[in-house]
């Protein structure tokens, strides 16, 4: 078993790759739901509904996220009816957010609703949140504190980031079924999603960071910044104005202690030595930039090859005497 | 002021005629809600939106109900999501089922709902509830009791009627606008509906009838069997398997106590003797099949002309002395 940590179109990308590298079912990705909210009384799932639809073929090739070909006659109604049509969400996309909403209100989790919608759409891989509990990103920025939608779509990321929390994460609980995929897990792969608001939120729910230290599989991460920007998204700019290095290599400090290696861009090759000197972690150095589904499978195919000859050592008892020179 | 009461398509026909042929806002239509029903987790008032889409001429023409020209992407899709898609909803439509579910689970009554639905879609009339209280037409069949759409849309009507219930009525509270709009008016239709499923519910939420009853305004009903048929529905076979005539005089008879008029097809006129002289009830002979808007316009002006001549007499304290001979 594979165990992915993804966020919303890069992590999607990484995930599909590694589904299609791997035997059926050999895939578990644990997916960000800090930026779910309710909109038109619907529950939103922004990032999962991207992975499931990405794993299941469906998504719109042109923006990642969204379903090809889908039309927008409901949003269109809604907006005659008065309604702000700010977040922009198809008619095939709605039918998946009334079926969530009506199963949450019959007292179904979202790891089950999760895994209803992924067997029936045909996804081999299971698709877990990082909690069935409510945790909500909000931003604060120049203009005030944000709810990260608000940030992330309507307002179109033009605010400065100057800080990042993630509310109700105190009371969110770990999933059974995640805990026992990362303690189960052969490879860990933290795809290259924003390491503040998509892998941030998955690493602060409680038990979460502890689990992934306490696995015994490696933690491999793929840098979402490559030649010093992101490839989508404002992770670039949160990264610099929350005073973080705007690098694979600031990535990597962000994520030591719990991530053993991490996968660079071949534009970013001059900071793997800097990355296994300071950081104490493996590096492989490839093209990370990932287009149609042929490039995904090459680089999980890739991340698999080089994640499965590593072992564990981030965050755990050294084998190595204290005082002996681990780095 | 002029109120008629509407259950679904045949009673949007004339509700349309009715405000075509009136000045902009003199229209209050109070309609049937005992077809209501939840549906994916979404509230959807069947004669409502008919009502309220023909009154806003967005109405498909081919069925009556529904929204021309609407699509079924969000249908479809819950299809795939593996929920049977029995109960036919357009893409337009399920906006007016979101909005309405988020407004009434934010507390609002299904009256401020309509009215803003109206406003939004620019209806100049009022659209009434027959309340904001849930009530649930519920047929008994040879095939056991069933809920109406179950009955009326999954099986086609197919069963026969051997009684009918409107679960929820004894708590169903006459709202404060509908018991004004009647109080007020200057005249009553009842849109050729049916007498038992649609005016039916009207009729039997508590302070209703004696509304009626206590209103000035004359009432005069278009009776919705032509010629011993339903011109749509099963209202005709509803009333033979429930004992009563299947004709315009059945209709009458029902209505007996609370209507002063009958306006019947020519293919009946031979019933309107029997009418007058049995019922006491005034009759207007002439054609009620309803086409397109213009004879929507034209059998509304003549109902309106016929009823403004009328003096109400049913129900109350006969002018008449006791004993003179008054029918």
């Amino acid at each position: 078993m594979i165990v992915a940590l993804a966020g919303g179109v890069g992590g999607a990308k990484l995930a599909q790759g590694l589904q299609l590298a791997l035997p059926p079912g050999d895939l578990a990705v644990v997916v960000n739901t800090a930026d779910d909210f309710d909109l038109f009384g619907l529950r939103i799932c922004p990032d999962l509904d991207t992975v499931l639809y990405t794993l299941a073929g469906l998504a719109n090739p042109e923006t990642g996220w969204g379903i090809a070909g889908d039309t927008a006659a409901t949003l269109g109604a809604l907006a005659r009816l008065g309604r702000d049509p700010w977040f922009r969400l198809g008619d095939q996309d709605f039918a998946t957010h009334i079926h969530r909403t009506e199963r949450l209100g019959a007292g179904a989790t979202l790891t089950a609703v999760a895994a209803e919608l992924a067997d029936a759409l045909g996804v081999p891989s299971r698709l877990l949140p990082m909690t069935d509990d409510r945790v909500a990103t909000l931003v604060d920025t120049p203009a005030g504190r944000l709810e990260f939608q608000e940030y992330f779509v309507r307002r179109r990321q033009r605010d400065d980031v100057l800080g990042v929390s993630f509310a109700g994460i105190d009371d969110a609980r770990l999933p059974d079924g995640v805990a026992a995929a990362i303690a189960a897990a052969e490879l860990i792969v933290v795809c290259p999603s924003n390491p503040i608001v998509s892998v941030g939120p998955i690493l602060a729910v409680p038990g979460m960071r502890a689990a992934l230290e306490a696995a015994a599989a490696p933690v491999v991460a793929v840098s979402p910044i490559v030649g010093g920007r992101a490839l989508k998204g404002p992770a670039d700019r949160m990264l610099g104005t929350l005073g973080h290095a705007v690098s694979a290599a600031g990535v990597a400090g962000l994520y030591a202690g719990w991530v053993d290696a991490m996968v660079l861009d071949a534009a970013d090759g001059d900071q793997a030595p800097t990355i296994a000197a300071e950081l104490g972690m493996a590096t492989l150095v490839t093209d990370t930039v990932m287009g149609a589904a042929e490039s995904r499978r090459r680089l999980a195919e890739e991340v698999l090859a080089f994640g499965r000859g590593l072992v564990a050592g981030r965050g755990r008892p050294s084998p190595v005497p204290a005082g002996s020179g681990a780095p």
